[in-house]
């Protein structure tokens, strides 16, 4: 790919929760975008999506949906982009993933550009965005790693349905109705009730007793952290909210900590916000987090007795930061690193 | 107070969420009650509440309100049980106090009757009920700290609104039917709305930035256990779920411990329902826990890394175990420790 004034750009799963969110935030960041493919499967087909004011209809996804593409961004499921991201890199298009399928596969570059731009490389061709709860977290862990070096992270997080895409939010919407009105609920997306409930359990069941979700914040914690010997401890839960992931952390360091100089250190790290003045009852929230790209940081406190370690409350918007906003921030920089070809700059 | 057959009960705070409670258990488990009088503040005299099928009218709390009562069931607030306790006391009446007020106060036993009924001591006066976040943490973590001696505890909690009371409950109502309906909220009892959102904020927060339901799970927990060098690291929050509260634990031990162990240990440990068969999706959840007597443990796992480490979810009925039936068994376990007077004796 080279430097162009605008690009052509697909969004691939343009009709899902964060398709759509992608479209929005190329259109509010001014993403320069030549042409705008929406790709979906046959049954969207028909769909129009507004971008920049225009219907842009929405067109099947097909192996040849990539000639004249530069930049695909992915959000239609594992399966998707197992089959399509690798003709897509064929046609000389870059893919940003946002599927869970290419993230731990050697050579794909991790990204989450506030902690880790340096592993992008050189050459593009799959690049990863990582999951949800884990771009939330890595975002406060890094400044604090390259400070203190973490060694222990015990996490629980307190997930909201948008995760699980548009046909959670209907459900938790008409389960929340139901038990209002004192009915009976169904479930469909979730095994059991989500409304008025709280579910340990996000996505399936692995031998060693944890959740695929819980194994993802690991491992991909590892490999944009580019330190396998970061123990972390998670529980993922899922919990009747709409929009945002909460999580609470306790965080172990080599290096002593005092709560007043991490609350300084995340004030001036890159993406984060920090909310917390008790004072106020001020703290992150997940109704408030909705709609914003930065994650917000509150309930900075030491633990009560080890000096190295630190309890924080983590809350930010999933579908923006922990996808949406994040994957045209992979797409950002990849236009800030590239230059106009040789040919060019010859004349 | 010695043996009989059947004793003079008062409940204070009958009309509130957990004297309600306290009156339906008693009921239910067939304590043998002579008379009982349900006690409130002067604007809910009038009310009647139904024991066994009988109307009972509610009657002011006064300072003569204890005279002839055995034992005297107080929930309905510290301000009341600081002012009443000792009051009850005087008339030679056993407290058993569900506030806040008496618990860390030295002398006074503090007793989950599974874990340390042989704290109640000889002499009974003002025996105070845990805080129900403490209370089903520390049915969980007893058999654990006796097997393999508990060095620290990591527990982020998932909090009913009925911990808070009636007012809570009905706002968790209002607020969910008003963001169903694209209505704004307004919110009374919490600070933030509470309905699809979660607050890390229960009680008012202290100097150290922790909040006071945070420091009673370490402090609690210290007094039951009778072991102050156990490290609890706490994140109270309160999530948009009307009954029961869960609980994410990370516990480390002294001696090395593996996931089947204590699940088995768990199972055959008193007041501990292991919910835990992941193959059929069956785990602790707070809308299964309503009703029931027994703290709800699943998600048994090991740490990823720390042979000394494990994970567990923890769930239970904050108004049962967590207050009303709590409260109810420690007046069993009176019953069980008294003796019928030398006097009969001789005869």
């Amino acid at each position: 790919m080279n430097k162009k004034d605008k690009y052509n750009i697909a969004v691939v799963g343009a009709t899902g929760a964060v398709g759509r969110r992608i479209i929005d935030v190329l259109e509010e960041r001014g993403f320069p975008v030549a042409n705008l493919s929406l790709l979906a499967s046959a049954r969207s087909v028909g769909e129009t999506l507004l971008f920049r004011g225009q219907k842009i209809g929405v067109k099947e996804l097909r192996k040849d949906s990539f000639e004249e593409v530069d930049i695909a961004l992915f959000s239609a499921g594992s399966t998707i982009s197992k089959q399509y991201a690798p003709i897509a890199v064929e046609s000389n298009c870059v893919v940003i993933d946002n599927s869970s399928e290419w993230r731990m596969i050697k050579g794909v570059p991790l990204i989450v550009p506030e902690v880790n731009s340096s592993a992008l490389g050189e050459k593009w061709e799959i690049i990863a965005n990582p999951n949800c709860s884990t771009i939330q977290m890595v975002v406060a862990l890094k400044p604090i790693h390259d400070n203190y070096r973490i060694r222990r992270v015990v996490v629980s997080t307190y997930q909201s349905v948008s995760g699980s895409g548009q046909k959670a939010i209907e459900e938790l919407e008409q389960q929340s109705r139901d038990v209002l009105d004192g009915k009976s609920t169904r479930s469909n997306v979730y095994p059991h009730q989500i409304a008025f409930n709280c579910l340990p359990h996000i996505d399936s069941f692995l031998e060693n007793g944890y959740t695929k979700e819980e194994i993802k914040m690991v491992n991909e914690t590892h490999k944009i952290l580019e330190d396998n010997t970061i123990e972390v401890s998670p529980t993922a839960v899922r919990v009747p909210v709409f929009y945002s992931h909460s999580e609470a952390l306790n965080i172990e360091t080599e290096l002593p900590m005092r709560a007043d100089k991490i609350k300084e250190l995340l004030s001036r790290s890159p993406g984060i916000s920090v909310v917390d003045n008790l004072k106020n009852n001020e703290y992150p929230q997940a109704v408030n987090a909705c709609g914003k790209g930065d994650v917000l940081i509150g309930r900075i406190r030491g633990d009560l007795v080890r000096r190295n370690a630190i309890n924080l409350w983590i809350v930010s918007d999933n579908l923006l930061k922990g996808a949406a906003y994040n994957a045209v921030q992979i797409a950002e920089l990849l236009l800030k690193r590239l230059t106009f070809p040789l040919s060019i700059l010859d004349k």
